[in-house]
């Protein structure tokens, strides 16, 4: 059985969501990150990384959000999580790479600055631009890549429970949704998703 | 054919090596960030983050690293550039997503402190902590990810090109290529490749 490895609050949750929308069989175990579980040898030992999520699969751990969301889409066809044509696939693969290599890290200036710097001011002064940032990420969702009603269009896929995530954390970013009415409606439209429902139950954020 | 959106001494070399390594027909525009073309009107039109690459298919605009990659070994499966079976293209995923979402990103402080801050000093300041941050990510992947001599094992895939444009940026990130054999071995290895001395070659950087 997968085991997933996740935190509150955190970007797993979109892995949490695509077992649920897979039907997956699955044990979700859940980190304390401020006891710093996520730092601790135990935890270490299955992702080195000291992140979450991790996938436990009778093959091995995966880790990063985009490689357990193609994960799952693949080994559960029935599901339909992801296209498999190579254009679509790949248009899926850039959104999946646009949010954990600009999105996601943009929205942690807020609350892990420490990583960029040691020097409390320095990471007082990252939360400063998170704002302007975030804005400018969720204008190029908005206008060129959320198709609508969901990422890829019509289809429903992987990439939904990870946009959803990210913006569920709007208001923290400095945002207001009406900014963006195809966003705010999307994220509207996750929130009523039987397997969102059940995930946001599961990981005690409902 | 295929275009790609490129510019000299950036990731955008990774895809540029994976046409190559797959005998893809192509044509290589390169982009002039000292004159700042890529926050021009023009290509603007072609990639709205201002970014490279970007790869201009028949089917439409692909843009993030991982996702040309992915296309380019999808489209060429004679080339065995990508495993295609779910655990192993997982773990592959899962590589090219570290590198995107943290290696690049930790590298990117030394010159692109801007996006994080206005203030001159913030900026100086994130180029402090560079050198440690690349080692903790060079570290893990010299001890876990790096199986050798590929980044997958004995298989070559697009994982390699996008690990090796990274790795000749150590010692621009403060750090010296002994602290790290396997990947000083493979940097070595990789330089060898026609295709890469091709690719360095149509990009002006041999």
């Amino acid at each position: 059985m997968l085991i997933l490895h996740y935190a509150k609050h955190t970007v797993a949750f979109a892995s949490l969501v695509a077992l649920e929308e897979a039907g997956c069989a699955y044990q979700a175990v859940r980190l304390d990150f401020v006891a710093e579980e996520q730092k601790g040898a135990q935890y270490l030992r299955i992702n080195p990384k000291g992140r979450v999520p991790a996938l436990v699969t009778g093959r091995g751990i995966l880790t990063e959000t985009p490689a357990i969301l193609t994960y799952i889409a693949l080994t559960n066809p029935g599901a339909n999580l992801a296209p498999l044509e190579p254009f679509a696939f790949a248009r899926l693969q850039s959104f999946l790479a646009y949010l954990c290599s600009t999105v996601h890290p943009t929205h942690s200036m807020l609350k892990r600055g420490a990583r960029w710097s040691d020097d409390p001011a320095v990471q007082e002064a990252l939360k400063l631009k998170v704002p302007a940032n975030m804005r400018a990420c969720y204008r190029l969702i908005e206008d060129d890549y959320l198709d609508g009603p969901w990422v890829l269009g019509e289809t429903y896929s992987v990439a939904d429970p990870y946009l959803y995530i990210l913006t569920r954390w709007m208001e923290t970013d400095g945002l207001d949704p009406a900014e963006f009415p195809k966003i705010r409606d999307f994220r509207d439209r996750m929130a009523e998703r039987p397997a969102v429902q059940r995930a946001l139950a599961a990981a005690g954020m409902a």
